[in-house]
């Protein structure tokens, strides 16, 4: 297994900003890709040990491409959740003026964060896309554009300096990264993990959805996201990719997955995880009855039960 | 443990007459009761087998005073059911003519199943309670009425003749009986079974007990009865005393029951049987998703997934 | 319309305790009856006004022949609850002292409502059950039996004294009562009421019982009861009669009401009436989202939508 | 009113076509305009009767630029749909062959259905994205690219020629167009429509969406679409945009929206329109219980009990 780990490149992103959160890549050599799926291949492949991409941000939702790419192809299981705030810089090279910027560049993921202050303050620039932040403050070194929208931290790199920080149009801006790997055993339960599947329905009747999300609710487990992802079958064919509460050596949750599995047509387990909000927000104690230990004894009560051994 | 059955007597009631269609009972020796209590009591109290009585009837529902004994006190378990059409002879001396008959009795549970008829054939006779349908017979044959509801096979012992035979104001008026013994290993599964259980909620809020019938629907076990019993704990508070298809020992009743276990109050197993319609009713398949196969794939992938040795 | 209320007789009875706390009965004539049959076939005959019968006991649970009459038959409907606490009187004639007392006798459903009394204090005195806990005070004034339980009211009116008062097995024994009527405009809401209907479900299937209370969850609508009767066409096939929260004036209410009138075979709607427990228990406000108020203005922003006018 | 409809441009792209299926586009003039945004924003500032857009694609799913538009800013209202099947030509200028072509280019919508016939044609050409597939033509004409892929009918307008068609890496592949317009009358019904709403959730716990898709299942309503959609107030916040099968005028919808609009936080109405796949896909009948002249009844029905006018 190559000690290394494959990323959305290029150098000089929130994505590798993110990555470097993660202790252990003080001791892994860091990959940066130029997609999400050469990031993803490289792990199927056998390239890279683990990949880290993005997979949803509070502004534009899931990631489609990382999605897609987890519901299809070779399984891949996710290990880790990152979360980064994301404010941007404008990034000019030393000496220009904000009077000065008549052209400025970014990835277009970054547009919607930045419109509003753009309207405000650079009302008359233009805005031409660039494949990545990065790419964009290179562009801006070579002098093709006046500036860019790029985190703080790239301004060294190229030689810019930033005229502006902090710019986010929308409140508590953050994007949502996974380290993504080949199947294995899931990371060890903390106590606030969370479960990603996806799902395929076998029919479409009306409560169907409602049937299927019944699968959690009967068992106490909590839906954190739910995003529905075409099939490729066709318009209006979808499969849903649904982050929920809990571990799956919870007995909730594998009781769900169990239950999931024998009504859908197609299950797909994306792995349990630490939850990267964990400290931020209080983690809800299981509802009344869906505590392992009440699955434990609920099944030795009906195992006494199937046995004679008739409860007290 | 005494080979002998208990039941609901007196001798020559509807009752011996279903008894007698278990084949046991050829080697068992049969003690008619007072009572249900008094049948119960004697299972109990580990002087008979198990006993014999009426649960449920075609024209009043649940006979509540069977059902009340089994929610309440020592547990107990059902075994086996049995069905009986009931139809009533009514029973004279020799010799006496319908037009003869002045005053009618049998016990207060046969009068809705002969109501019509009486109204139709005896409009000026006047009906006077018996504690059973036996004792109505012996009251006709020492002459303090002139005819009795009972069964057919209750004439002979009683030197009694019947003047109408067939009489049921229902149409499929049936009786089901169940054999009732201490808590030991359920009757082994048929196929064609059902699993009673009495279940207490926890709260009382808005779909709470859509929620509890939910444990059954979510797993595709029909609902067979549901019967409200008070708790004893002033009005308005109910236990529901339910029977479902299917036998605790199928995976999708063990998880229903698991699940009844973790969400109620208290749950109370009242036995896995044949069902006494088998041979009369078509029974369902398993709907898509709830055979036991698929229960044990299920958690077949579910390991396989904690384990990270990934399904293929 | 005759100014008369039939109600189950006889004189002397928890029922006519129950009848008499109706502040209208001073003006009117009371009929006792010999059965809850007669009493409402006398509303039904146009020769009383209303029948006060009772329909619930907290020890029995539902008065099946009161339910039965409610559910068939030309349609009636409630317009009244009382609820009565139930306590016994052992009565004797003068001078009998309790170690005189060998036999007893009342109404068969008293029994489970002094059994362990009787264990306790009359161990081995001999029950015999009579047409009613009046006509039993009369079999001992006769002298037929040395006692019986009935209300204390009953002591003067059959020249009886009360040996022991306030008998009563189970905490909290109450009758509920109801008064019925000729359908007609429903008692005007008060805000703590209730509404009762009987359903006939259209097909049976896994879920199906459970999809029908949702009709009730999904509106806020809580459910106080819920018994099945036999709906006559054999064993195992149930209709249900259910109390709900609310008046079918509130939105909520004649929504479900609606909704099961689609949703079901058949729907009889039994009546909305206050509730008697309404001094007693706290009454819940409407869950967030099933007030009138919010009916309304969702109703009025569908039609909004409907016309184009479009909610600001 | 001015009578012209603005679409996402540049001229000669899918969109166009699509529109173009519209016989009232024959009387109105057709706005290209660079943007989602810039076409609805069109018609929010009374540029432009309508706007016509993609919304959906059966490879990428939901357009999420629509959506959001759709789900923020003024109201707007769907009034019509257009499903459009997507197979592409590869472009070239006369002359040239296919081992010629060294770079191609296109709308990076584009790539994930031509990927796999690239692999296996032009396994070595260089890829870069174009604004739009009518831009990438441009640019070859150009000469600055050797090949586009882009409609077959933007050939001629470009002086171009189709080297190959028909090419789609997914079967079905298909682009769902939406005409949108400020909120008025909907479209009448046709026995074949579909409602779109966006819906908020009022809070967070287990069974949440499920109890909300309730609102759908417990009127017969079936969903077509499910989509979530960030509301920005940070990760894990979405709303979720729905299609369901049924006009506004059917009074399950109508009940299931007040349904919604009690429930949910937020509710926005976004239209309800013609089917486009009316003609392709058996449209089903009512489920039982929920025809318009079933709700009337039902309604109807209540009222009689309401007013005591009794239902024979």
């Amino acid at each position: 297994m190559p000690a290394s780990y494959a990323y959305l490149g290029p150098e000089g992103t929130f994505t590798e900003v993110a990555l470097r959160t993660l202790p252990e890549t003080a001791t892994r050599e860091l990959l940066p890709m130029v997609s999400v799926p050469a990031a993803l291949d490289a792990v199927r492949a056998g390239e890279a040990e683990a990949a880290f991409v993005p997979i949803e941000n509070s502004v534009e939702g899931g990631i489609t491409t990382t999605l897609d790419e987890l519901v299809a192809g070779e399984p891949l299981m996710i290990y880790r959740e990152v979360l980064l705030s994301i404010a941007f810089a404008l990034l000019v090279r030393p000496g220009t003026r904000l009077e000065d910027v008549k052209t400025v560049t970014a990835h277009p993921a970054a547009q919607p964060q930045v419109r509003n202050w753009m309207k405000a303050h650079l009302p008359d620039a233009l805005w031409e896309s660039a494949a990545s932040n990065a790419d964009g403050a290179r562009l801006v070194q070579e002098g093709r554009y006046d500036a860019a929208f790029a985190g703080e931290f790239a301004a060294a790199r190229y030689g810019l300096v930033p005229l502006e920080t902090g710019i986010h149009d929308a409140e508590n801006a953050q994007t949502r990264f996974v380290l993504v790997g080949r199947p294995a055993r899931p990371a060890a339960p903390t106590g606030a993990d969370k479960t990603s599947v996806v799902i395929w329905q076998r029919d479409d009747h009306p409560g169907g959805l409602r049937d299927l999300l019944g699968e959690f609710a009967v068992r106490g487990v909590n839906l954190m996201l739910l995003q529905s992802r075409p099939t490729g079958e066709g318009i209006g064919n979808y499969c849903f990719a649904i982050d929920a509460e809990g571990h799956i050596s919870d007995r909730r949750v594998a009781e769900t997955l169990m239950g999931l599995k024998r009504s859908c047509l197609k299950v797909r387990f994306l792995g349990s995880y630490p939850r990267a909000d964990a400290a931020s927000k209080a983690v809800r104690a299981p509802l009344a009855g869906t505590s392992d230990t009440e699955f434990v004894a609920a099944a030795e009560w009906v195992a006494r039960c199937q046995d004679g051994r008739f409860p007290a």
